[in-house]
């Protein structure tokens, strides 16, 4: 079988990983280079590939791919769009096909999130029936870890890590000033509809230590005079309170705070930020001074503080996703498979993405203590080795030091051009 | 001469590196005992020394005071607080002559920003007056630079290098993202009257490079047509737009924009945070998607991401106090003097506190280019040096590790207490 080439492409979010995934994909790509031609990328995930805008990796010196382990963001440009399904989408699948045989592709590789395996297991199972053979493989990656079937998404251990570290260092400062200034600081993580990483800042905490920290998580509802009676019930006690929220907690209609909360204030939805809010209710009901902390798009780019566990994983499944195509596996997914908590044990294992689609994996309500706001062993298991390592990360002149690629187009080969129908482009 | 104690306390926003400064002077009073007999530390600043609530340091083992070089916050309890001046602040004085007399102290040291300089001279000058000779001597501490008389200010180091690490990495997601969604970030840092960390937000771009970077300082007016202006020239040219702002960014009025920003938002100057403001005036001038982050807390705790160049001058400034304390100097701060920008230069000299009062240092105009908005080559030779070196911070179970002080009291020797009697406390 003569080599055919391979596509890459990056959606959705991005993480402080995620490159540590192209990288691990690309290296064993070159290592195979009778059954793998050249590996392009799409520029913006799978819009590039629909435009036909794709650069040339091969280009590349091996010491620019390497440094794509310490380099967050996605390097290629990532999308948030959904192939429209059939029928009324066949003329992107068309379009993919006709782009795939100018360039002779016979490997595609979608690197994001729940959206992006729909977006591979369409592509894997619509492409041959209209005449284009081509193994497409999803590889994980998610700050949210919501993918179901992998014990945990690669780009979740590292956003983990820093929210939890930031969280405790953040403890150590409102304990200072506690005395005769701030007592209560809320950070606010991002988590629209799980509370995984409001959970995982249950580990600035030691274990087993009574500390002044609340969670606060979409998968319990939130309940406005419980909440206040536990702020007032921990600065009582010690002093100040921190509160870890994720960004989608929920009244108990459904309602989202952020969303409830802007009743009495015009345009807040528009302001966005649940923290200021949560701030603002301490501050009404217990006359406290309260610090708040949003911490964005900052948290997921975080590759300076990137967990070890995490950033092997990432190269893990990179690497893995192109030996499964070498295998001629399609519609699947490597994922992380745990085998031991202490120490810790994982592999990576094939998911078929037809058992995958419109799931999503939420925190356990194990993981919680019954008044919903503290770790139980359970979830310090969990997380712990997921947030263990520093991944190194080099420095020029105090500053981290990212990857700069040639990033080469490829030469266009079809006539045509590719307009966008009509953009259905989800929002984050 | 007999030893003589020494009581030592901090004050005032506490910083990722406040703890190097105790450390220094801490290991350079157990060098010599024949001078200095304990160190004592008052809890919660000043307010402990008026309250005798005071800890032993000497019975820390040498392990445990060398950890305060890798533990954030202030380790003893911060606040705010300012003594009021004679005469209405006589029996505040009276009080800390009884409470140094009761314990032998010869020695004051209090680690602050320009409030506590103010302070540490106010007891030079009036306790001898009282009959309690006393040196008393200033250790300049804070992230907002503001010191006048010092090149810098510790702790300032290194919240420019995570205030800029932080941005660069949340540029490399944004220009990820840009194509089909977020296309305009904003990142909030402290600041209230001045833009120094605002400013080195603009290290995040590589010198020479003409990026997407806009810098909003108090020191210039924020104009609306302008910035939007800007904005929009930004991301029609590059595709997206990064912002760093100061909280504190004033319009032409002198009014801030949080204040005026709430004008149609009731509750919004509550709510804090000028992020939210700038990202809905975008949103609503442009119609583009844009994410922000408040950083807060976070950045001034940040220990894990500590100038190396910054840690050093924290502990020189601690451990040159000492040094000053026994040659007799009282009513000064060591300041930190540059001799030279590359290679980097820099020693430690005393500067009488009387000259330091009541007065801020402001972001010099040269280090903004003309629009107001990017460094200037004096800024970058300014800032590079500060933020160079990564910080040794010690890790367990992937979290960092911090000091654990014994926090032993010192017995109270006197019979009545202290009521404070109005509290004068400042806010931030």
């Amino acid at each position: 079988m003569p080599a055919k080439n391979a596509l890459y492409a990056q959606s959705g979010g991005v993480t402080a990983t995620i490159n540590a995934s192209t990288c691990g994909l690309i290296e064993a790509a070159r290592r195979n280079p009778a059954r793998i031609g050249r590996v392009y990328a799409a520029r913006n995930g799978i819009l590039g590939a629909l435009d036909e805008d794709l650069v040339d990796t091969s280009v590349e010196p091996a010491a620019a791919i390497r440094a794509l382990m310490h380099t967050p963001g996605g390097i290629f440009g990532s999308c948030r769009y959904d192939l429209p399904p059939l029928p009324q989408g066949r003329d992107h699948f068309e379009r993919l096909a006709a782009v795939f045989r100018a360039h002779d592709i016979g490997y595609f590789f979608y690197n994001g999130g729940n959206g992006s395996a729909e977006t591979a297991q369409q592509i894997a199972t619509i492409l041959p029936q209209l005449g284009q053979p081509v193994i497409s493989i999803a590889v994980p990656k998610t700050i949210d870890n919501d993918i179901v079937g992998s014990d945990c998404s690669p780009g979740f251990g590292s956003v983990a890590k820093y929210a939890a570290t930031s969280l405790r260092e953040a403890m150590a400062d409102l304990a200072s000033m506690a005395h005769s200034s701030t007592k209560v600081f809320v950070m606010e993580v991002m988590g629209r509809y799980t509370g995984w990483i409001a959970a995982a800042c249950g580990m600035a905490l030691p274990a087993g230590e009574d500390g002044p920290l609340l969670l606060l998580v979409p998968e319990v509802h939130f309940n406005r005079r419980q909440f206040i009676a536990a702020v007032r019930a921990r600065v009582e006690k010690h002093g100040w309170c921190a509160v870890a929220v994720a960004e989608g907690i929920r009244l108990r209609d459904g309602r989202r705070l952020t969303q409830a909360g802007g009743d009495g204030i015009p345009g807040h939805e528009q302001l966005g930020g649940v923290a200021p809010l949560i701030a603002a209710m301490v501050r009404s009901a217990l006359g406290l001074k309260v610090h708040w902390s949003v911490l964005d798009y900052v948290q997921r780019a975080a590759r300076h503080l990137a967990s070890q566990t995490d950033l092997e994983q990432a190269y893990a499944v990179g690497r893995t996703a192109l030996a499964y195509a070498l295998q001629g596996k399609t519609g699947v997914m490597p994922v992380i498979k745990r085998s031991h908590d202490h120490p810790y044990r994982w592999r990576i294992a094939p998911a078929a993405l037809a058992g995958l689609m419109n799931r999503e994996k939420r925190l356990p309500r194990g993981f919680l203590t019954a008044d919903g706001c503290r770790l139980t062993a359970a979830a310090r298991r969990y997380f712990a080795p997921l947030i263990r390592g520093e991944a190194r990360q080099p420095f020029k002149d105090g500053l981290p030091l990212h990857a700069r690629l040639r990033l080469e187009p490829v030469p266009r080969r079809l006539q045509s051009g590719w307009r966008m129908p009509s953009r259905s482009e989800k929002q984050r």
